[in-house]
């Protein structure tokens, strides 16, 4: 952008800011700063506290490494909660979308992250430490490994597996394929390849 | 969203305020909302600060309708501007994109929005009335209506074309075609088709 314009700082300087977000290109930013210009100011006011609270309000689970308000999550603190299964995910949104399913009924544990030896994410920098002290202590019959089907999710998995099969518990991996409800006709490569190799008797 | 959980309710706060911005859906707000718990305080203050401060210091500039920090923006306020051209567009982004081009350096007026009665927004929703003010005041020869080339920019110029003659000044309009470097192959058909009507002598 050109203009050094007394008109365009306040506006520049949020769009600059919003740009440092996920998946917000310049263009993006410069649009989202002038729709918060036109929100009445009750809609700003609250956007900003709730920005603030983000901080303020959530730690991450002392136990299972999720997000949540408390020392411990709702989850790891729900007794109806089968104990001796753990859903290992890369981040809080994997938990959710699992939760989403009401099919499982075990523990979670966030990784927040996976192994990326390019961006320089190591075991070290994954919540893996916190996964192994659970291990040690609760009676844990199976680790899930739900990471991503892809190949930093993959290599996780397969690094999960190694570590925690010593520790005598049943490691299992989320299941790949063509998705349900799809066609396999749009299937790509890699997906109808997994699904190939992985196929399963009836 | 199944959750009614103390763990998310902060995140979901948030997420919700979020998707009220244009173009954030619900997965979108909910990844920026837990981007956010993962930067450092530092920028979320300062983001929390830039989002109240685009409402507290930005106002509309009392002769040309764009936003500006003070009473009159700066381009109005330039001596070297020509004064007898005014180029109307709808929005702030599109004063912005003309600037960039560094080709234009007459006076702007900003509309904040077309001529859209679907949306219930007619010739009052829009500043057409400071406009008309501007040209009963000023010594303006033409007038650029630089609305996009769709329907609602189109119906924007015919409308202010018929408004603006009678007070005898030149009503141009911003030329519209086949985008330079694009490809004639892969141009729309109304594209095409409004190129072939408006093609010019060489």
């Amino acid at each position: 952008m050109t203009a050094s314009s007394d008109t365009l700082n306040p506006l520049q300087r949020l769009a600059a800011l919003l740009t440092r977000l996920p998946g917000i290109g310049e263009k993006t930013a410069l649009r989202l700063a002038l729709a918060l210009v036109r929100s009445d100011s009750e809609y700003v006011r609250a956007l900003g506290e709730a920005i603030a609270a983000i901080h303020n309000e959530l730690r991450l689970c002392a136990s299972c490494c999720d997000l949540c308000t408390g020392e411990v999550c709702e989850r790891c603190r729900d007794p109806k909660r089968d104990s001796g299964v753990i859903c290992v995910v890369a981040q809080p949104q994997d938990r959710m979308a699992i939760e989403r399913t009401g099919a499982y009924h075990g523990l979670y544990h966030v990784l927040h992250g996976v192994l990326d030896p390019l961006a320089g994410i190591g075991p070290a920098e994954l919540r893996i430490e916190a996964l192994l002290r659970r291990l040690r202590g609760d009676a844990v019959r199976e680790v899930i490994v739900a990471t991503s089907p892809n190949v930093e999710g993959d290599a996780t998995a397969l690094y999960l597996s190694k570590l925690l099969q010593p520790l005598g518990v049943r490691v299992t991996r989320i299941a790949s394929g063509v998705a349900v409800g799809g066609e396999l006709e749009y299937a790509d490569l890699n997906t109808l390849h997994r699904a190939l190799a992985e196929r399963r008797s009836l």
